[in-house]
């Protein structure tokens, strides 16, 4: 049960945005800039590095919504996204986004843990940086949603139907329009 | 020295916020919203939550840097900083606000850590829901600036003067407008 009485009926991260639109909807802004935006790195590479560091972080909601949307963008493949969990260093990933895990899995743990070492072997794989700057700041960004979806007990259902259904809405309309509807076209008027 | 190349002359967060703007404007949006938004808790006490997680975090730019606008918030009091991030048990605020920061510390260590045993603690000196939302919110966003931070290696002075300054400029400006003032005004201009 959540600590607080949040909306009925809303898993994970959504109960919360929903009691507190004001920060849900800077904080989807900021998600659908690093995950969906523009990018040399697909959405579905750059939903591996979400789901990768809620996975480390243990956060149940969180690893299975983005691990969903990453299938989703992998043409359905759930077995490399339960291998990227699993044993990164033996997915059929390249050799960059395996660079880039390294890195995000140090930041989740303590940002001084990344090394000179760790982003040279990442640009030898040919990351630049606007790559590295975004792989920290995902690995960042989920260390935060992880900590707000456990920090408040919300749940998280178990039928991984749920998830696909869920997961085929977000990527096709985004975080913000997926979450705050209301609110995103209320914005969108907004002078 | 950063991992990446970035603008020059910034400090901390600013260093990568002026690299990739997209992702800094929501970023600061949702900072000002949480820290400085029309709340039950005074902007100081809200920035010694933030204070408090990044000196639990160590991370040195951040601490250093909210502590400097706490204490501006708080009529100058830089030894009740201290004091909350050394033995906030036994500093001059109050219980309801010392509740909170457990709830904070345990969001930073790991949000499942965080009991209802706490919760009912907070709420018997008072806390609302809003405000233990925004306590676990407000650690998971330093979570995440404190790694965004140093995952990138970025720098931070050694003057105490230097963030004096800042404070006292972020607390009358805001941090969307002390941090991307072109971008804000531009924002604010956009349909």
């Amino acid at each position: 049960m959540p600590h607080i009485e949040l909306p009925p009926g809303l898993p994970g991260i959504r109960g919360p945005m929903a009691f507190r639109p004001e920060t849900a909807r800077p904080l989807n802004e900021l998600v659908d800039v690093l995950l969906r935006g523009p990018h040399t790195l697909s959405p579905g590479e750059r939903e591996l590095i979400a789901t990768f560091v809620s996975a480390r972080n243990d956060c149940q909601y969180c690893q299975t919504i983005h691990g969903a949307i990453a299938a989703h963008h992998l043409q359905g493949d759930e077995d490399l996204v339960a291998q990227v969990k699993r044993d990164y260093e033996h997915a059929a990933i390249t050799e960059k986004l395996k660079a880039l895990l390294v890195i995000a899995g140090k930041t989740a743990r303590d940002g001084r843990s990344v090394t000179p070492y760790d982003v040279e072997r990442a640009r030898a794989f040919g990351a630049t940086d606007l790559e590295i700057h975004d792989t920290v700041l995902i690995a960042a960004v989920f260390c935060m949603c992880n900590r707000y979806v456990d920090g408040l007990a919300t749940w998280a259902p178990d039928d991984p139907d749920f998830y696909r259904e869920r997961a085929a809405m977000v990527a096709e309309r985004g975080y913000l329009a997926s979450t705050l509807p209301a609110t995103a076209g209320a914005a969108a008027q907004e002078p």
